[in-house]
């Protein structure tokens, strides 16, 4: 029996291009490192190896409340300690509290057997967007406990996730480190569409599965438009159109607002044009004397995994 | 040199499930039946072999129309006679101008030696479309040119239609023979949608896109359900409730309104389904008193074809 797993729970990125509250890709870094050890002492021990400050009181910890969830439906009297070392910085955009939620509960489900669904997993995980956010949503989660590309289809009456494979994709991510609290990034956002406009949504995103599934790298470009939830946010987040511009000059397949921002992502074809998109992406920010940082890899295909256990 | 073409050029369903204005699937059967002769005398001489009485007048008729489109990009001093024999009842909703429209220029482009892209009969045909309408779309046009399934992704700056294979389905559609106007259907649209109605709309949208690129039956059935077009126009085809449910209970996968009505179509894994399906369906309409039509076939993965030529 498996009695400590060591777990890397990747960035993810949410309201992709046009698919906001229902398309997730998950990068490959950064990510979080998290250490769970089963103990006989009933419980969740958190300790955090990094420098954010956040809570390790259980009912105040994403992953706490998370494994709390989870331990509702182990009938073993059991517990755990816990230590996060947080290579995604909080407030980020780009899924921190999502990582060390649902990275928990892969590392807890990898100690007791793997006896629980990928579906079973995100409801758990759930809970720690819940405690973040005030709103169960599963748009970073599903991506880290699938990997790949995600589509969040329902959440009512049963969690539906459709996992889907990504084609080769290279992600560059700036997050610029600017303030841009959730409520305000969700009070701009409009309460009714005009219905043309929501066509055109879907319409984008009818291309942007499509482009996905048959990595037709032109239509992925096309399609990630967003006409509702980026041109109200782009007000909150300085720098973000020139960067968009810059980062296409620069040969990206096209991007947009990381999460509910301040990040921003694109989508690129190969390390080359990433590493170049990023440069365009930070000098942008750089020219504005706003503190960055990039991020530079290939999609993560796997989600959360098991690096080493005992 | 071809002097004579003969084409079948299938019904099709538009608005399919939540891709209002976006997704649409073709048919094999019903079909119009297009014959195109070459004449050395410029103009075009509609006949119609079919006792709808529609117009034969060319500015007056959706082939003649699309027909002058394409004669304008051709630089020949040519002229065709045409003969149209309308299998698809006008009015159904399952795409008849369109079949006539794009079924012409396809005999059209095969006797000019295939010297059109597909993209470019779309844009001929929807002149039809215009002239049936009043406005340029191409979501029966595209998959009567495409064959399968396809997305009409954006009609502005430029023509993007993504054409993409369907699994096997067998589709029954019934017609009830109620006369429901387009503008009436248009009428009960809502200009404003709230926005989480629309996200649920595309996560629909997203999730049927999946199902029919992974054949993924279950999905395409979860997927299916339109929450903004079908709630609003339910008050105009009786019986459409009832319709639904018992295709369902006879083992339909999903379905809806074909195109703006007043047909329903179910899709279905196979054909003795189907026809079951399609027994269902026409049970209802019987029960009301309304006269009806249902056809059964697999989806039509060519959309219209070339039968024969001289």
């Amino acid at each position: 029996m498996l009695t400590s797993v060591l777990v890397h729970s990747p960035a993810t990125l949410s309201n992709l291009g046009c698919g906001f509250d229902v398309l997730g890709l998950a990068l490959s870094a950064p990510y979080d490192t998290i250490r769970l050890t089963r103990s006989s002492t009933p419980g969740i021990r958190i300790q955090h190896l990094d420098p954010y400050g956040l809570p390790t009181d259980p009912q105040q910890n994403v992953a706490g409340v998370a494994l709390q969830a989870l331990l509702k439906e182990v009938p073993e009297a059991i517990g755990f300690d816990v230590e996060i070392s947080k290579g995604i910085k909080p407030g980020s955009g780009v899924g921190s509290s999502a990582a060390s939620a649902a990275g928990a509960v892969v590392a807890a489900n990898a100690l007791l057997g793997n006896r629980f669904s990928k579906m079973q997993l995100v409801d758990f995980a759930m809970e720690g967007e819940a405690l973040a956010s005030g709103a169960r949503h599963a748009d970073n989660i599903a991506p880290v406990i699938f990997g790949g590309f995600t589509v969040v289809r329902a959440l009512q009456p049963t969690i539906d996730i459709v996992a889907l494979p990504a084609p080769e994709l290279w992600i560059a991510v700036v997050h610029p480190q600017i303030e841009l609290k959730t409520s305000d990034s969700r009070k701009v956002l409009p309460k009714e569409v005009p219905l043309g406009l929501a066509v055109r949504q879907w319409a984008n995103v009818a291309g942007l599965v499509s482009g996905f599934l048959t990595a037709d790298y032109d239509l992925i470009g096309r399609s990630l438009d967003d006409y509702i939830v980026e041109p109200a946010r782009l007000p909150l987040i300085p720098g973000l159109a020139e960067a968009k511009t810059r980062a296409l000059a620069a040969g990206a397949i096209g991007g947009g607002i990381s999460g509910s921002g301040p990040s921003i992502f694109m989508l690129n074809r190969d390390e080359a044009t990433a590493q170049a998109v990023g440069a365009a992406l930070g000098g942008v920010f750089a020219e504005l004397g706003i503190e960055f940082n990039v991020y530079v890899g290939p999609v993560g295909a796997q989600g959360a995994y098991v690096v080493s256990a005992e």
